[in-house]
C-alpha cells in the first residue's frame, strides 16, 4: 500500500466534489490502485484545515462545508502559510482549485510554484497557472522529478490531454479540433433550435450552466485556455494567450447562424490547432460543420475532440461529465496514474 | 537514453508494418520519448533474422521483406528457438505478431510464455494468447514484473484499453458497448445502402477489407474475442469465450434490417458488457440503435466504444487506423508507454 498525502487548495465547488470522489473512492483507491489517500491538510482564504493525523473527508463534508461553519472545525488555523504544510511531511500531491485568473495565474501560480519547488507533485483543475507559465512550470516539475498533471484544466472528465499523450504516443499530431466549452455550446445548441442569444444564455445561467458572469466562456477566453494548454503540453509549442486568435459567441453574425440551423449542418465554436509550414496555429473560432465531421452531434453542455495523425488517422473523443465533480473524478485520476504506474 | 531491445515474432502483414513505423520513428522515439529501438532478432517460420549486432530494419524491409527473399538474409539462421535469443540479452520486448488462434491460442501463447517467464515485456497483437489464457499471463507478467500490452489486439489504433485503464482510472464502469469489427461493420454500412449481405461480403473482399476466409469476422468471433479481451483486462473479469453469447451478421432476420434502414436508426454489431446484480454479462449482438447513440455515426470501416462510468458520466471514443499499419503504430505507442513514463 502506497500512501498518497495529498493538500487541498481551494474549497468551493470543484475542491469539495473533489473530497467528496476521494471520499466515496477510498476503497477502491485501496483495492484496485493500492493508493492510501490521506487529507493532510484543506486550504481555504485566511488558513487551512491542518493537523498532525489525516483529517476526515466524511466528517467536513457533512458538517463543515460550508463558508461559514468551515473554520468552527477544530483543525482551522487561521493564518498558516502552505510552506509550513509542504515542509511538514516529505512528499505527496498538491491539488490545485483555487479560482482560474488566466491574467496572472495567482494564487495558483504561487501554490503551484512552491508545490514544485519542495518536491510536490501538483495535480491542478486551475487553467490560470498554465495560461500564464506553462514552459516554467513544466522545466520545474522536469527538475525535481515530480509530475504536474492538469486533466481537470482541459475538459474536466474529457480525457483529451491522455488521449493525446498516452494512446497516440509516437504519432505526429498535425491538426486538433474540439468543443472544449460547454457553456457556448448549450447556447448554441439553444439557438439552432430557435432560441435568440440573450434568452440562451439567460436560461444557462438559470440552469447553473453558465456563471453569473460570463464573460470568459463567451467571448471564447475558456476556450482558448484549453487549446492553449492542449498546444503546449501536447505539441510542445510555446504559445501564450496573445498567440491565440479568439472568437466568441456573443455577435453572431447572422448567415452564419442561418446556415447553421440547416439540416446537416451545425454552427460551433471550436478550439483548432492546424499546422501550416511546420508551424502549428491556434484559433478559436465559430465554423461551420457538416454531419460528417466526428463533433457534428457533440450538442448541449457535452464536449468532445479529435486528433488528426500521421500513423492512426483521425480519432475523436466525446463526453464526459462536465461538473464539478467530473472535474474531481478527473483529479483522482490523475492522482492514481501518477502513482499507480510506477513499477 | 533508454536501449529497448526487440524481438519480433512473425513478420506477415503486422508485423512488416510495424517494423515500417518503427523505421520511420527512429528519430521521434529517441528525441521526444529518450528511447533507442533496436530489432535484436526477427522470427518467422522455420527460423529467425538474427546477429549479435542490431538488425538493420530500412535494408530488411527493402530487400528482404518477401517470404522468398527473407532466407537470403546473411543473418538468417534456421531452426534458432526463442529461448536463444530471450537469454542472449537481459531484457526487451518481445512483439507478438504470428497468426491469432482462438482455440488454443498458439504458437503466440508459447511465445509469450517464454518471454514473460524471463523477464522480457511482450506486446501482442495477437488475440489469441489473451482469448486463451489471460489471467494466467496476467499474473505471470506481475510475478516477473514486467509488463504484458495489447492495445493491437483490441481494435488496432482506436485505444480502447488505455481510455479504460488510464482515461477512466477511479470510476466503476457499469457499461461498455463498441463497433469493434472493420467487416461486419462495413458490410451492415453497406446493407443499409440496398446491397445484399453475399454482394456486400464479396465487395469488402475485393477491397482487402474482409478475409478470404471472413469466418471470424461475419459470425461475430473477433468482436467476441475483444470484448472479452477488454472484460478481463479491464474489469478484472475471469471469463472465456464460452461465456460470450455470439450473433454474427450471416443471417440478418429481414425486420431489423428493414428497422434498421429508417431515417435516424441503424442496425449495429456490438460487443457489449454490461452489469446486472453485480455480475457482468458479454454479448455480442446485432443491435438497432437511433440517433442519440454515441455509435450511431460510426460507418464503414470505422470503429468506436463507448464506456458508461459513475462519476464521469459517458465516454466515447471512435476512430483509429484499422489496417496493419495501424496496428503497428499501436504495437509502438505500447512500447513508448512501458519505458517513457518509468521515472
Amino acid at each position: 500500500m502506497k500512501k498518497v498525502n495529498i493538500i487541498l487548495m481551494g474549497f468551493g465547488n470543484v475542491g469539495q466534489a473533489f473530497l467528496r470522489v476521494v471520499h466515496e473512492k477510498e476503497d477502491l483507491c485501496r483495492k484496485r490502485y493500492g493508493l492510501d489517500i490521506k487529507f493532510h491538510s484543506i486550504f481555504r482564504q485566511g488558513g487551512a484545515l491542518y493537523s498532525s493525523h489525516p483529517l476526515n473527508p466524511g466528517e467536513i463534508l457533512e458538517k463543515y462545508s460550508s463558508l461559514s461553519l468551515f473554520q468552527e472545525n477544530p483543525h482551522w488555523k487561521s493564518g498558516i502559510p502552505l510552506t509550513e504544510a509542504l515542509e511538514s511531511i516529505r512528499s505527496g500531491v498538491l491539488v490545485e482549485c483555487t479560482p482560474t485568473n488566466i491574467k496572472n495565474g495567482e494564487p495558483g501560480l504561487n501554490h503551484t510554484h512552491q508545490a514544485l519547488d519542495r518536491g510536490w507533485h501538483v495535480v491542478t483543475a486551475n487553467k490560470g497557472p498554465l495560461v500564464v507559465d506553462f514552459p516554467g512550470l513544466k522545466e520545474k516539475a522536469r527538475e525535481n522529478r515530480v509530475d504536474l498533471r492538469f486533466s481537470g484544466a482541459t475538459a474536466a472528465a474529457l480525457p483529451t490531454l491522455d488521449v493525446a499523450l498516452y494512446s497516440l504516443a509516437g504519432t505526429e499530431i498535425s491538426r486538433i479540433e474540439g468543443i472544449l466549452n460547454g457553456t457556448t455550446n448549450y447556447i448554441l445548441t439553444r439557438m439552432k433550435e430557435g432560441i435568440e442569444y440573450q434568452k440562451a444564455l439567460k436560461e444557462a445561467q438559470s440552469r447553473g450552466i453558465a456563471e453569473p458572469d460570463p464573460t470568459l466562456d463567451v467571448e471564447g477566453w475558456d476556450t482558448a485556455s484549453k487549446i492553449l494548454i492542449i498546444s503546449n503540453a501536447v505539441l510542445h509549442t510555446d504559445f501564450s494567450l496573445a498567440d491565440v486568435k479568439v472568437d466568441g459567441i456573443t455577435a453572431v453574425p447572422s448567415h452564419l447562424l442561418n446556415e447553421g440551423k440547416e439540416e446537416g449542418r451545425a454552427l460551433k465554436l471550436l478550439g483548432k490547432i492546424s499546422k501550416e509550414a511546420d508551424r502549428f496555429h491556434l484559433e478559436v473560432s465559430l465554423t461551420l460543420i457538416d454531419k460528417d465531421h466526428p463533433l457534428f452531434g457533440v450538442d448541449g453542455t457535452n464536449k468532445g475532440i479529435t486528433f488528426l495523425t500521421d500513423t492512426m488517422d483521425s480519432i475523436t473523443v466525446i463526453g464526459g461529465k462536465s461538473d464539478p465533480r467530473g472535474t474531481g473524478a478527473s483529479l483522482l485520476k490523475d492522482i492514481i496514474n501518477i502513482y499507480f504506474w510506477d513499477r
